[in-house]
């Protein structure tokens, strides 16, 4: 077998989720992963540091590109519309990748330490987020407090979309949500406090 | 020794709270913990599972305070008022420990095992609080999202509050957060958009 192989990290990616599906996380090896991509494991340790990786490989990617839309968003846009321009950017993303994104959600749902890294990775982008937000001028605790809604949002525009019953696009979903969001949180205080 | 402690749950606590703060949580054991308390380890054991639940016996009892207040609020508030009142007797609560809290945010920030451990039980109230409000007739996502605004609030609240710079009570820093979430996410939409 080649050292170069074509599209060895799609193929061991592709591996890895139909096995994680089938056996789930904990009961798969990176060996059977590369035999069932009909690679090396040597292959696969060149693409990721081990089997968990696969999962979380793509969210530094997501993270760049969420905070770099809300970093480039015109400066005259308020805070909670520049994190709605990043919301855009990570529903355009998730939208082209519908199947893999419930696939990876299954499978993350079904292992604890799996749920907890995920976790993580959201407390993770939401502190990145704030730090945009931070040099857009923003002032704590806005910014964490603007940071926090975008993962709210996220979360649950998410959770709506891979809802099998609906057939709305991510996107629309997300917007729908923050929405909603500012007419629960923008709602006046009660006459009677 | 007697089987009956006088507040050995409470001596069993101190030391635990000590032990993970000279040594770290990994490095402390349930026997040393026993010790320094000056009780058996059968005593230990008939008090908590195990070292960790030290760290989060508390968590069940501080959810029902924060589920139950929104519960009973005066069904004319919006969720979000509604929401405000769990806070505040969440707020109470603490105010009364603030000592505690920051010993154990210190302990918890240092393992990361505790800190996702943590990251669950929130995740774990952000639910509770969500089927709560949709008890109040709100419909989902709106309940959801509601839910997950509270825990944002909640958390940024609570960190400003353990900044040792910081004089304020935490029942006026989650209501500040508050106000400065709704001026955030209530501001209203660019005219160029």
């Amino acid at each position: 077998m080649g050292r170069w192989e074509p599209d060895s990290r799609g193929r061991l990616e592709q591996a890895a989720f139909d096995l994680f599906a089938e056996r789930g996380f904990e009961n798969t090896t990176v060996a059977e992963i590369a035999e069932r991509a009909g690679l090396t494991e040597r292959t696969f340790f060149r693409q990721y540091s081990d089997k968990r990786e696969v999962l979380f490989a793509g969210g530094s990617e997501f993270q760049e590109l969420v905070v770099s839309a809300i970093a480039t968003a015109p400066a005259w846009l308020p805070p909670i519309d520049a994190v709605a321009a990043g919301l855009d950017a990570a529903a355009a993303l998730l939208e082209e990748r519908r199947a893999f994104a419930r696939m990876r959600q299954a499978i993350i749902a079904a292992n604890a330490e799996l749920r907890e890294r995920e976790l993580i990775k959201l407390a993770s982008l939401s502190a990145a987020i704030a730090d945009t937000l931070r040099g857009r001028g923003l002032a704590d605790p806005a910014a964490s407090l603007t940071a926090e809604v975008a993962i709210a949002v996220f979360r649950v525009a998410f959770e709506r979309w891979l809802d099998d019953g609906n057939q709305l696009g991510l996107p629309q979903i997300m917007r729908e949500s923050l929405d909603e969001l500012k007419a629960q949180v923008g709602a006046p205080a009660p006459v009677h406090a």
